[in-house]
């Protein structure tokens, strides 16, 4: 099958990811919010102490972003890492950052308590090895036109080099259907509880692409048995550069996790 | 766009369909259940008894249907049909089954309280055209590979003949990814919700292809915002000679309903 | 598989299908065009008498079509098969066009030399068998995304009733990619001839979408090994109230002829 | 649109790109063949005799791999790096081979004379903005489930860093078709050439996936307008530890050239 390590072969009993004080994978669910990309301290901290309000768990923040185009902002890199800090500081919140350049693997692992591996760059088998041979939790996000069980084997090589604390993020494939941006593969939640140990959360932003629909995608994804959620969220997104489209505010997160919170517990779990 | 009737600027209000004492589309969530293909009367009227004592609203059943190749059963027609009246005059339920030839209209009319069109159907204009003209509610399933502005100007053949009487139904698209049969397109529900007037359904069978996979389906369905679901339900599906693999146990099923009737409360709705 | 009377376990040796004095199959290459929709008697006869002259085989047109919505033009019927039929008498040349509805399965028989199954309606089972029990010859058009096994499992709907004559047409499948309106599947041709006995054209317009590629379409057919061709090819595309984008005009499809004679020399073949 | 710096509009005249006396995208065509990866010294050699006899060009050979699973064989690194150098020294023919760790540039740089970027790397930014600052040609294959004009904006990523020795590789995309490895997306080519000025060659063997297909895909590619093609070929494929399935022999590649070259010569190209 091309996958080992992750599977539930391998290992029977759901793996839990440590971050600090909290656990991803237990039957309490993780939501991470924030913005997109990082881009300027005071909307990053209003919106960290308000998903931090409404109950989220962790930060999420670009410093550093795969980019289709040349000419599209990359992120604030160093500048933005900072900004983070200082939130993580006044919130109290860990933080969850991209890492698109191996280089830059201590830089980020300085700031961040959980180290993303976008859906471009899922095959990137040299970030994958180096991302396992450090000592930080990885967020392991599906290419998008990846089968399930080539993201399981990519997940073996962050397992392979000696980093077990791997945490999966569906986030929508591509598909021919062009209504969302992309397609959220709902089933790849129960496939994966399936077939591997590893704790598993929806990205319901980047699967719609347009946020009128990340309500109902993140119902579904809690309902599909995920252990969690990314959610972008921004202060005020219509002003945000990157991705704006997509990403809800904070008063419509605010309205969101109430809800969340009722349909966890319809299902045994807590939020 | 394509479509003009089944558009939310053709019509502004939620549109319900009426099936005897049944409102599709309301705040009450409906449920079709039974086998993929009716095989004997026998199993049947278990299948019947069981999914209505379940909780279930409607009695799916095939008597024709449209099969990839020609030596593959293609239901077995009027006794199949005279079976399902048979189970309906003993539990009550409503009948939901397939047409797929415009031949057997009056036919099936004189049995069926709802017609489905199948996927594999859902671009044969001549077949819309013909229930558009008749007096019976409409299943419209999704064709495969069909998106949903095809699928919306689908709808529209019907309703151009003046029956609007029309539920639509999700059931999986294709894609690249082979762990399930299609992959649900669990966004097309709110995708839907926010283009067209029309209900709208969930066949997690189809879509899953995999019993083992029903059960997430059809939570996400609901948590989605779907009106319904069209589940396939058999006393024993392991000698079902048509999709077997995919049907739930009448156990299973009853094991399922709570759940789906908790969720539905914590969503704000009944079931 | 799926299917067996299409395939090469069946009938090892090519079969071949023959139009009058033409045969599809043969070292010979066919070439069928005309205009995507009958329109007008002028510019049919028009465009008929030019792709004669520039080396046409068969002419093809549409008289009952297929159309996403229901106020698109569905084809002017038996208006247009007589507008064919004249065109006929005229140039001599047999005529390819769709039928939708078995309905009009005796009518289309009185003028057509080959009867068209859309891609729509590839899993049109009704369908399939009505025409599997007449006496023309079948052009089947792949569904755009079925399967190349589905697609044979159809042939077998038609050879079942007793009807060999079936030329398969390859049109496109629908897939992510967006520059062109489907991606042609160009190794479909090689698969098919390995797996069938079948004769197999392709239909350059539909995949391409856009007439600027139509020649590289045509080209690439022929060297992947198809037997033939159907194009739209119209005396004035940019007035044709369908499909006019895809349409080369008589003008450009008089100067790819040469190049596909050139081609189909240079591959040990004829036009 | 997403890119720039490849476009038409940018530059309007085709770009060629030279390889020693070679030319990518002049009329001439060019061909590099070996094998997918290098496994040893002799049958290497004799590959690159072999196929250099045929009349290829350039010959191809992994040193370092991207594959699917960490237990898989990466390559043999600069063992791998040494035996092209000798097969080079042998033939006289440049070396295309693919870098997959933008750590790996200077050692690989020392010996190759055109750089690949595989699929799964096309939009790992930090490798594409590295092999921008260098000053060998490059290979930019596209990702398996990228658009063409994503595709043309990683090119962009090189361009824009000083590199604009660029030749695409078009491998097949995934699409739901599984008959073959991937769909070779042929009409690729002539959308290419309309939106940008960069040499296009294509790889049948990725595309295909066995090597029966390998023929047809080659010679619809030229006929679609390729400047090139990239062959696996290899003296004894039975035995190679990758991608044997897809890799033709020496002997099949020896009665493919001159098949190709009658191709070139019918469409006024050379080879």
């Amino acid at each position: 099958m091309g996958f080992q390590l992750s599977s539930r072969e391998y290992k029977s009993q759901n793996s839990t990811v440590q971050v600090g004080a909290i656990t991803v994978g237990s039957s309490n669910l993780v939501v991470m919010a924030g913005p997109c990309t990082v881009e300027d301290e005071n909307s990053l901290l209003q919106t960290a102490l308000s998903v931090k309000a409404s109950g989220a768990h962790i930060l999420r923040g670009g410093a550093f972003k795969t980019r289709t185009a040349p000419d599209s902002l990359q992120g604030f890199g160093e500048t933005a890492l900072r900004m983070l800090a200082k939130a993580k500081a006044t919130t109290g919140m860990p933080i969850v950052t991209e890492i698109t350049d191996s280089h830059d693997l201590a830089l980020i692992g300085q700031y961040a308590d959980i180290i993303q591996i976008g859906a471009r760059n899922m095959q990137n088998t040299a970030l994958l090895k180096a991302v396992g041979k450090c000592k930080y939790p990885v967020l392991l996000k599906r290419g998008f036109s990846n089968t399930i069980d080539e993201w399981l084997a990519a997940a073996d090589y962050i397992f392979a080099g000696g980093n077990e604390q791997i945490i999966l993020c569906e986030r929508g494939i591509r598909t021919y259907e062009n209504s969302t941006r992309f397609s959220l593969d709902i089933l790849s939640i129960p496939v994966v509880k399936s077939r591997s140990h590893l704790p598993i959360i929806v990205d319901p932003s980047h699967a719609a692409g347009r946020r009128e629909f990340v309500s109902a995608a993140s119902k579904a994804a809690i309902a599909a048995g995920a252990d969690g959620l990314l959610i972008e969220v921004n202060y005020n997104p219509e002003t945000a550069e990157v991705d704006g489209r997509q990403t809800i505010t904070t008063a419509q997160f605010d309205e969101l996790m109430p809800q969340l919170r009722t349909m966890a517990c319809a299902l045994g779990r807590e939020l």
